[in-house]
């Protein structure tokens, strides 16, 4: 088995976790593409324009590999009665924030059409590396990809999704454990089921599969990549570490928030976006605690939830944001990239060497 | 700091859980410390002649070092609607099952009288090692055993917690992470709030506190053991491996029932015990989903489920019976003790080699 490095053309197997909704900006992509990692655009809510404006901007700050991921559409129906609970349970926020009008709801078909556009655009530019979340790609769309001379990733929440990412073409899979910010990558079976920490998710993918994985959760410095190799990674990606760096587009206060959290303020809540996902506990979560698993499925709830998220920021209020990060807070570090970076590869090398039997 | 092993005067950093319930036979904790590790009873549900018995046995099996853990009580209160829609849900299984009668529900004076009992045998008995679990120990117990040259180790499932434990002057804490099997220690905070991976308790804990730390959860080879070790443990505490093991004193169809297990089969349920605990899945823990906020605390249900549990053993049935289990059950292997031991140590020292840079 080549090793992640070669595979993906980089120096150091350390993957920026491709964050959607505005933190991967270019300058982060290019900033750890350039330090040696593989950068990554959260790709998966821009619309088609946007995501060749941004691979455009990419290739003029660096000439590494780097990766764009997409979501991957799933089919939702719309039922009015958990449409009635959310609507119900908004209302008095959004007239608290002084919000009018109601959201357009998201459409199954349009959403295909947008994935579709948004693949043809990988393959136009020629993205070195495409990954999946929520699901994985036909086989009509690896195979042109591949054909591309692209890799391509998914995600796994289980070692049965990890055989299921092998059996579908993938290059290597990302496992990511419960520790994992953001929403859940889970697509077979039951979101409580995909919540295993990557100290028994990864030596149990890493026996199950002859692709490489790679550790995804929870994992912010030079002990979390070595103890990741240790169980059987072959590298890193690394999300809430990389979020928090100055290179980042994360809103200031989601930042701050995440340097200031403790380690059990992470708490899993479907209040956002109708799908499973870690963020640090607020206002927005304890409103519909109790009553989230009846919400509308995502993408609906997450459409519904928008025009709050983004009034509360507009105040400089974290009380109705979604404050995503992973379960280290006491670990994430406001630096440069290129200082995050050089901080991990020392500290690793510094930790095997003392391992000495 | 002292090293784990000269402070627990071992040779191996790998203490075997002290799983309460029966697992931990005076074979399984002898052969443990015979190889080199630290067998521990789980005596959380003994009677002090129970205990003084198995200490008895356990010092003509071995001269090692061994230890003890107990439950710490913890007050609890009656709640008749609670205990209502226990009886109501528990009828039919009983029934089933040919079960007559109500249990003696427990009694919290009886529990803490109890609790002293144990705590004197530790001492009359010089235990080598005394941990603690579901709270800690009064200031008082602290100093008779430190006074009587016992090592006393306490639990924790957050970096808040494991703080407490270093303030109450334990000399070590056991980490508790969410890929853990059995009852979760959290003792300050929600349950939910507990539920850390140890890619993230691990470090940050370890930064936070001077005391050793102690990873368990999900662990079960060489890998986990210098993963844990990475990630800044001084050692790793197992208790699904050690549960499987040919020593064990778990019941047949339940180590059966792990090695058959499938990685998103382990559940988090209070169904059980009013606690909250990682098992197989099995028809009990379906019967009780959706309404387990509502059942009573602990050890009120426990008390009220223990007859089913014991009735679905001995008629070889796992659909009653509580089927504690870590993450790991892919890489659970029934062997013999010393088999294990000398497989975890062999593997954990070729790793270390070949990380070297």
């Amino acid at each position: 088995m080549r090793t992640l490095t070669s595979l993906l053309g980089i120096q150091y197997p350390i993957i920026q976790a491709p964050m959607a909704g505005g933190a991967t900006t270019s300058s982060l992509v290019a900033a750890v593409s350039n330090a040696g990692g593989l950068g990554m655009v959260g790709a998966g809510y821009m619309i088609p324009d946007q995501l060749k404006k941004q691979v455009g901007e990419i290739k003029t700050l660096t000439n590494q590999k780097f990766g764009v991921n997409l979501f991957v559409p799933v089919p939702y129906t719309l039922d009015e009665e958990s449409l009635a609970v959310s609507e119900e349970t908004l209302r008095p926020i959004l007239m608290e924030l002084g919000i009018e009008g109601m959201p357009k709801l998201p459409n199954y078909q349009e959403d295909v059409r947008t994935f579709k556009e948004l693949v043809n655009i990988l393959v136009e530019e020629n993205v070195p590396v495409c990954s999946f979340t929520f699901g994985l790609p036909s086989q009509e769309i690896v195979t042109k990809l591949k054909a591309n001379s692209s890799l391509v990733l998914g995600t796994a929440t289980t070692v049965h999704e990890a055989i299921i990412n092998e059996k579908a073409g993938m290059d290597a899979v990302v496992l990511q454990g419960a520790e994992a910010g953001g929403h859940r990558g889970t697509f077979a079976g039951r979101e409580e089921q995909g919540l295993i920490g990557l100290m028994s998710l990864i030596p149990q993918a890493a026996d199950s599969v002859g692709i490489p994985v790679i550790a995804a959760g929870g994992i912010m410095d030079g002990r979390g990549l070595v103890a990741a190799q240790c169980l059987g990674a072959s590298g890193v990606q690394m999300g809430t570490a990389f979020l928090v760096c100055e290179e980042s587009g994360a809103n200031a206060l989601h930042k701050e928030a995440i340097i200031k959290a403790t380690e059990d303020q992470l708490v899993l809540t479907r209040a956002f976006s109708g799908k499973m996902a870690r963020g640090i506990i607020n206002k927005f979560i304890e409103t519909f605690h109790g009553h989230e698993d009846l919400l509308p499925d995502y993408p609906l709830q997450n459409e519904l939830t928008k025009s709050i998220r983004k009034a509360s920021a507009a105040i400089e209020s974290t009380e109705y944001m979604s404050l995503w990060a992973g379960q280290s807070p006491l670990l994430a570090k406001q630096l440069k990239v290129s200082e995050l970076m050089q901080k991990i590869i020392t500290e690793a090398e510094r930790l095997k060497r003392n391992l000495n039997p």
